[in-house]
């Protein structure tokens, strides 16, 4: 908080906001809210055709039972995973890395239905023999979900879909004792705005906060 | 993806997870959706007192207009930011920084209603002459928000808010040409799980991405 960076403050009032060019206002408010989640959503229709896409709408929503949302855009242009998990109820959530960020932006391009992005951008199907919707092989850490409810938000009619956490695979050194997961050992990115990817370096973690004295770091 | 991360890996099926050590497994599945947003509500309720809280559960839910979600744990014990935000309709969502998050953890205690965690912390309240919620001065991002509606997530009755973003205070040189904002200029922080705090150093910006030609850096 150097007085380098904050001494030239800028405000936006919510008319100045709504007067923005619309991609700018896009850029703009999508990096408001800080870092974000992001991962590949893996799907399959009736038919067996895979689709797999790439979201920064993930959120935690609850552990038990473990429930996941995913946010998607109103329901005006095809939306082909949320057509596939309403269809068929199962879907992966797959974290990104640094080896494969390129491929799994390029899943965001409007393909035709009759394409997988899979074949589209080289990632790697994997099945596993008791879930119906494909893993990316490339990701280290992979959840199958399974569809639980549909909320539209009435504000601006984004959908938001709970999943409830069926299966993870990950790699057994990231869980520490007390169950958190070093998702920096997993290679996992955290992303900003629309388009934007980072690494992240560890700054600490702290212990449970009480009233009568303050966290210390229990890395 | 060395393999010497993915070779040893291990898998969770629901009803490992459900049997969990409920700590555990709090600490399991809130690190397992990725980075996510680590900001601080600030609230006042209608008597005049202040009240200040970590969340990481801010979430982007539209550009246009500019809307964030904010979820809450059931409604089950007293949750001094829901009831503010629901008596008086204003809040304001501040990013944390890496000189502050110790400060920001600590107000996640669970002090008495009559304390404001801005006096029990330190951290510095901040009015703007046109906004009823208080703005946290160390914080380098600061967004003034007005409630708009409110879900109940029937899978385990968590409660999402969604407000309407209605001005936006951040440093000039933050924003780019395109309305990126960058937040690592702005020192902001991500985090995992319960309680871990993390830096972010940037891969990339990617072109948007087109089905006929692969996304480019646009850094």
């Amino acid at each position: 908080m150097g007085e380098t960076i904050t001494h030239k403050l800028k405000a936006f009032s919510l008319a100045q906001i709504l007067e923005m060019e619309s991609r700018f206002r896009a850029q703009f408010i999508n990096s408001l809210g800080g870092f974000k989640s992001v991962c590949l959503v893996g799907t399959q229709n009736k038919s067996g055709l895979s689709n797999l896409a790439i979201f920064n709408s993930v959120m935690h929503i609850g552990s038990h039972p473990p429930l996941m949302g995913l946010l998607f855009r109103p329901d005006v242009v095809e939306r082909h995973t949320l057509e596939n998990i309403l269809e068929t109820h199962f879907y992966t959530i797959n974290h990104l890395n640094e080896t494969i960020y390129k491929q799994a932006h390029q899943t965001a391009a409007r393909y035709n239905r009759t394409i997988s992005e899979f074949d589209a951008t080289g990632l790697t199907r994997f099945y596993k023999s008791d879930f119906f919707a494909p893993f990316v092989k490339e990701s280290t850490i992979q959840i199958g979900l399974e569809f639980k409810e549909k909320t539209v938000i009435k504000s601006n009619q984004t959908i938001l879909l709970i999943g409830e956490v069926k299966q993870v695979t990950l790699p057994k050194k990231c869980i520490k004792e007390d169950g958190f997961l070093d998702l920096e050992l997993a290679k996992t990115i955290t992303c900003s705005g629309l388009d934007s990817y980072h690494n992240t370096k560890i700054i600490d973690r702290l212990s449970y906060a009480k009233p009568d004295k303050l966290s210390t770091s229990i890395l």
